[in-house]
């Protein structure tokens, strides 16, 4: 039996209408769910209090900024999503391309300079207690000296931590209420919704996005770089190159305009380099190889997916002491007090993983897995486009950006979802432009990669 | 010589002249540093912008409520000056009985779960990737159990994280810049300073405090239990017991008076348990052993001062689902949020740690350390009564609160450092009813603290 006739289909396909009805009834519920709920299974996210609620309440008022929020976080959404639909298929074989999320095995040479710190804590030479809020000397000194030689990022412009997204937040504390921001549309999720946590933005639109966050648009159209003379000027400008979720990398000369275009305008990026390593073209790895980058960026990274260390939890942010608010006051100066205030540092177990990352043989053994999964990248961007689909990224990314124009990209999540219980993640998930996009992942086992795409074959034949 | 001579001595004593001038300016000059710049090595961080900074400024405001802060977190403020007498006197074996950091090695059971897993995460089996942003479904399970049974906490209500000074920070997050608060004075600083940095507060003022926070003085007058019949209604209350830095732990009545002080006046209790396992006495070791308790408090907590994980990084908090916002939307529903947006899970290597130390052996061995700890307090306690000064806590918990009446607890902390080289804390870092007295911590090697105390009976004999 062809997977496409498989019975479901025909209500996903079919559903389309009944979503254009609920979706006009979703703008006079502002609170409600940014999905339709088709499914019972679906959007358990946002539901009504519990049942065995008690009847006392406290007089403290929620935050405003929270109600604001439209569903749960894209990638729990996801799971809850999956889970649902394995409680519908117990016998499925269902294969995850969608969080993101490693699977390779880390490299022994890490792993064991982890279990020798874990033991060493059990003896009086080797404890330690509290280690420096921004990280260890040595960790942060090696990680400038491997990411940033000669371009003046030094030991103390590094800031250790337990991942990209937790110090995306703590630079929206650092940042506060009062800024303006524009983001990648479509782009990784944190960065918006931590901004409406925060208080910068204003109500959800459908279709639109959150006030006061300015979207910059990118789209096959503009290579995915977004057209800087029709950007207003914000105060912070988030930027992740190679993107998350379209897989694109800025060129050199995109870059030196970004730096320009925040040069003139007094704003600060916030670059997000998480995905680096994976370049194939020879574009900059870093925001800080653009010359006086230094005057207006911060560049945020993370050891997750280059050592598989989504669950380890380690990163790191850079912040030049060449960077001023307005006053002339440091920023490195106030992100320290926020690290130091609302952070203990990262795991010591984390950090001295991080510090064998970054020998000789860990270097190569993080070479090594990046090189398998950009193999994975190249058998799904090949199964794509053998079915007739425009795809997009992959070259420089771990990430496929497969276009579905005019098609609703959680219709066609739920469709693949249904028919080759393969998880993938909605464009839209990343902002309005990413609508009519599927992201296809290629964290996965190289069996499971390749029975994805003979599934995706089947589906879309 | 006798330690109390010592040339430097009557500089400390003689610069309370000075001192109250310099008072005086610090209200002119907001910005400036909390403390008196005695000594030119003192107060680096709050410095003039480093002379290398370039002439850009970005049009980037600072965030106002980071210029509310006065001077630097109080923690990474007393290392800086205990480095800065290591520079000063070189040959001195400096003790450190200052930021309460845990010094006795993590007991093998624990460690060699933490070691394990590390190596697993080098084979396809034992490889995992992101966890759940709330933890282990494990090890919520067993947190609750172990912590909480018969209370009615389970699971779902508790969440992991990389400790409790994060979680204290994701709940300022939580409750956003509209919301007031309480605290106990003296209290741990991060409750206070998160509070300044999310904007709840108004402007320092020496010896009152903030702004918009209310201050509930805990002496020995009133048992360091504040009188609640004195305290204006806040959203917020945050209370810690058994106490940092007066060790002091509230009763079981006092408890009850405190839930239904916020039951009355809807507010939420953020009730900090991080010493629980100190107690001595009959206390409750939980908020939730109050009936009704569960519709008013969180509960935060750590591992941190029970097996030694000051550096591993692992603590939880306690979100009931009971606890409501007046609109009747479940806290807990906003914290998974805030959980899921500004964090991805503790470290699955320190969550295997955390496990072991709720095994029976690992049980067992927490309480063997915590016991190591209580002896070294009581030697502390009997050292300060001998000397005839009034001491405080000790009994419930790792600290003792000694009382210095009339003096200033900076001079007194530098007085020590400058004659004995033990490091203390000064108790009006912990907020303006901690002045006059000095916190030492019971964190060290056996033999430390005899020669700590040996130096403190030379010094005030």
């Amino acid at each position: 039996m062809s997977l496409l006739n498989h019975p479901s289909t025909s209500i996903s396909s079919s559903s389309s209408a009944f979503l254009g009805r609920d979706h006009r009834r979703l703008k006079t519920r502002p609170h409600n769910v940014l999905l339709p709920a088709k499914r019972s299974w679906i959007c358990k996210c946002v539901a009504t209090p519990p049942a065995e609620v008690t009847a006392y309440k406290t007089k403290v008022s929620r935050n405003a900024n929270m109600a604001k929020l439209e569903a749960g976080y894209l990638f729990p959404e996801i799971a809850r999503r999956r889970a649902a639909h394995m409680l519908k298929y117990p016998d499925a074989q269902v294969i995850s391309l969608g969080i993101g999320d490693t699977t390779e095995p880390i490299p022994d040479v890490i792993t064991s300079a982890m279990s020798k710190r874990s033991d060493a804590l059990s003896t009086i030479e080797g404890y330690s207690g509290y280690g420096a809020e921004q990280g260890e000397k040595l960790l942060r000194a090696t990680i400038a000296s491997t990411y940033y030689a000669n371009l003046g990022i030094e030991e103390g412009d590094i800031f250790v931590s337990d991942g990209a997204k937790s110090d995306i937040s703590r630079l929206q504390v650092l940042f506060g209420s009062e800024v303006t921001m524009a983001v990648q549309d479509p782009s990784y999720p944190a960065y918006v919704d931590s901004s409406v946590i925060m208080g910068q933005t204003g109500q959800y639109q459908k279709d639109v996005g959150y006030g006061n966050i300015e979207y910059m648009k990118c789209t096959p159209e503009n290579g995915f770089f977004p057209d800087l003379s029709t950007v207003p000027r914000t105060d912070v400008i988030f930027f992740c190159s190679p993107n998350n979720p379209t897989g694109s990398a800025a060129t050199r000369d995109q870059l030196t305009q970004l730096v320009q275009f925040a040069k003139d305008n007094g704003s600060i990026i916030v670059y997000d380099s998480a995905y680096a390593m994976y370049m194939s073209d020879d574009n900059p790895k870093s925001i800080f190889q653009i010359p006086g980058a230094k005057e207006v960026a911060i560049e945020t990274s993370s050891f997750s997916k280059y050592a598989g260390f989504t669950g380890v939890r380690l990163g790191w942010t850079v912040v030049p002491k060449e960077l001023q608010f307005s006053d002339g006051f440091p920023v490195a100066k106030d992100f320290n007090r926020i690290v130091c205030t609302c952070f203990n540092g990262a795991s010591n177990i984390a950090q001295a993983g991080g510090l064998a990352c970054l020998s000789p043989e860990g270097i190569k053994a993080m070479h090594d897995v990046i090189g398998f999964y950009k193999e994975n990248t190249e058998i799904i961007v090949k199964t794509f486009n053998s079915l007739g689909f425009n795809v997009y990224g992959g070259k420089n990314a771990p990430y496929v950006w497969v276009h579905f124009p005019g098609q609703s990209s959680w219709d066609v999540f739920a469709e693949i979802l249904e028919n080759t219980h393969v998880v993938t993640t909605p464009g839209s998930g990343f902002g309005p432009g990413g609508e009519g996009f599927v992201r296809v992942s290629a964290f996965g086992h190289r069996a499971n990669v390749l029975e994805a795409c003979r599934r995706f074959k089947e589906l879309y034949k």
